[in-house]
């Protein structure tokens, strides 16, 4: 499985190109960015340079964010489905076919009925994307205080995912499968192992604090192999079922880190090493 | 529009080809039945037998319940679906091309996940009867007091069933309109004047005791024109729109009606007769 | 049924913004143009700019043009796909939700590969067409010349076009109607008839010349009513099932027309009257 | 890779129960059959029963033949659509989610058009079975003699055929690898590593006499091994995308053979043992 990074735990590491370069020079294999991100790299490189920088630095691209806004109005979530295209088109050419956004467990709209409005407009950008050979991933968000933070539970588990995902009805619609909503939704290793590898289309991998699964916060995860998290047992399912896609760390913590870019890279690239060696993975 | 007769209001008619026979006696166009007795009145008749019996009592067949349990576990899903392409078959073969199913306005499930489970299993429905040529009808349900029913509000008003039939997105699923849900999810002239005749699949008429609409229970409903819908509304918006299929007559009642099946089908006509004319149609 | 005009068969009329008030001075209703244009008079007069100029015109945009290229390679469709989204938003803006593409009878391609390629790219687009509201409308070509014109045969008919309607399987497509084609595939009245007014997306009208039906050219065509084509009994079967959308006329023409574009559209609304005339259409 | 069976090679077995037990003494792990005789064996033994039966003879199902008339007229496509969820189910009962049909390489109808009907068949067909579970497999037909049996071509390739699941455009449709046909059509070893093992539903094996590959005739097929065809290279590259499901051999030939079943199976399972050894492959 690749090692990739999110923008999630790195601090400020600068442009695109700066997060490229110090990637690749920590040993990364991937990085996660915006389409936007990739339509600029090529304006400015050209298709050809810019698959070239990516290579030189051994980076591939894991996955972009989906950038349409489907959980607000109808207008919104047209005017934004515009841009998708283009999205899709960019990251087709630079190699690039996931596509992430993540599901809010509550919701201040009447559950059911948001629910017939999201699965329609997350089919509709699923169908753009495999235009261009792009899955869309979808993440569940497991840390029980999201549930009841806004006025109507939603859902927050990977089988109410899997069956969304079988209610949008196409193809290239998969999960993002993070180790910290996999943990605070109780998943299991049975569940994982229940997978088939193309149902997932990205990997997160993260780690959380050792308090009560209830109380641990979305927004204060640990690096991999800090917190409580049975991560050796994660990553050991998740490729065990055949799985051989990027798996993208993310940290979100209520403070930027203290830390500089440079350390928090060889933080992080040393978490891989004992997470993934913990797992019996190379 | 096609004046039509469901079972619920006509008291003990006997059997499907008595309801046909009595129906038409009394002037009515169109009957309401299941895919089942089709199947049995072409097994009993022939398809041109039982084409011909239609005919010549002046009826045809308004639209089949849809016999698959879609609402409970997967597996009385999937038994009960073996079943549906026989039905659809035969109600193709007595040129019927209409399906319904009335959705509960809670759900003991969690809403959300529920509505991702329906949404599937609806749609395998409106494919399999697609391919016969068949339409899927879905009858939102009004009455407030079925909204807590069970556990969690589900959907109630036309608006949301629109927007579940987005959802769905098969070319062949619409409205079952009735005017008792009409009046008691509180729709207006203008939703029904927005509506384009071929998203409407059936519609039911009845009408409502003078009680406050919050309590005007589902299964306690009278005779058109005997109550305070305004029928006449309903029926001339359904009609400018352009809508020229089957209207039907659902009476529920708490208790069978103390009338002969004679007495009701003359008080059903006479009905009819005052709700067209009072909405100036013939 | 609403009065149209292409630009094909009113000479060199200038600007959209020319075109617009030169139509609505001629006593026409609506006018087909591009995605592309409407985005521009979007941007130069605001949304709500560009409805008043269109209505204080007496001017609707019946269809724009499938701007996207669905028939030659890959590249091409992905590349062009991108701007379908704009091209949608623009025309829901202005209350256009018809988008046409035509169907070259013969193709240099194998046929049958040719059309699960293009069944694909066509769902794509009236996916991203549909999110908007905007419809699809697909023109069936008749001419026989076109028929051998390209190495392989492909489809031609009004019934293949249904057919392949059904393939793609979006129910946000239909029909674009042409007189032309209709004429030069034999179409009869009947199967007018048999359609449901939902079905047909868009109609051309033009007329041909006193050949045989085998000889008459794609690009050769009259004004309505200068003819051989049955408009009277093509409108009235048109008007008769319910399509109470734009009527378009469309003039292909060897070469440019002579006349200046104020004769031009004079004779065609004076072409309009008569055919309406004859159809018994106000 | 799981070894299996098709009738096509094993003589006169008897019944689906002699196939089975016969079958699991020959070392062979999997069979396929037909819905029919699966729904035959669960009325008579019931579905533990069945189920039992099975793995005490070491044998899983590994297909069963689609039952669907999709290639005629649309009468019998109806009618013989309405069995096809309880073969599903019989299927889905006893752990086996591949139901296969083939592609014929001409056709008698004008190829375009054909193709359009037939999309949207099997795509029915495809909705069906996906409710069980079970997975639709595309078989390519290669052989050059008929590709002119009837009137138009129509397609052959695994390329095309592809592209036509990409039309059909449901999440379970994929190939039915045959050896012989990859052969016939010529295939190569690039194309099967080109693939993701989740598109390949189902393997057929067998080989070639050593005649032109223009020649090799459809109805002409030997034993693995006994021929030209490179299968170890197959085997393996089939392998090596990560394809774990069922290589049954299939053996059309002009006669029945005149060995016994008993001789038939020996020599069988001696061709597999061969050609999985000379693949690697244990």
């Amino acid at each position: 499985m690749i090692k990739g990074l999110t923008l999630a735990g790195v601090g400020s590491i600068g442009s695109l190109e700066d997060f490229v370069v110090k990637s690749g020079a920590n040993g990364f294999q991937a990085i996660d960015t915006s389409g936007g991100a990739l339509r600029k790299l090529i304006e400015e490189r050209g298709e050809a340079g810019a698959k070239s920088f990516l290579s030189e630095n051994g980076i591939r691209i894991g996955s972009i964010g989906l950038s349409v806004e489907w959980r607000q109005s109808e207008e919104k979530f047209l005017e934004t489905l515009t841009g998708l295209a283009s999205d899709a088109e960019a990251a087709a050419k630079l190699g690039c076919s996931s596509c992430c956004t993540y599901i809010l467990p509550s919701t201040d709209f009447k559950a059911a009925h948001h629910m017939t409005i999201t699965t329609r407009r997350l089919r509709t950008c699923a169908q753009i994307l495999g235009a261009y050979g792009i899955r869309l991933g979808l993440e569940f968000v497991g840390p029980h205080h999201l549930r009841t933070a806004w006025k109507h539970p939603f859902i927050w588990t990977m089988q109410e995912t899997l069956d969304w995902i079988a209610a949008i009805g196409e193809p290239n619609v998969g999960l993002l499968l993070d180790a910290y909503h996999w943990y605070t939704s109780n998943g299991t290793v049975e569940e994982l192992l229940a997978l088939k590898p193309e149902q997932i289309v990205h990997v997160h991998i993260n780690d959380a604090k050792p308090v009560p699964v209830e109380e641990a916060l979305d927004n204060d995860r640990l690096y991999p192999g800090e917190g409580v998290i049975d991560l050796a047992a994660f990553l050991k399912a998740v490729s065990r079922i055949g799985y051989k896609g990027v798996v993208a760390q993310e940290i979100l913590t209520p403070q930027a880190p203290s830390q500089s870019s440079e350390e928090l890279l060889k933080r992080s690239a040393d978490a891989f090493i004992k997470v993934y060696a913990a797992a019996g993975l190379e």
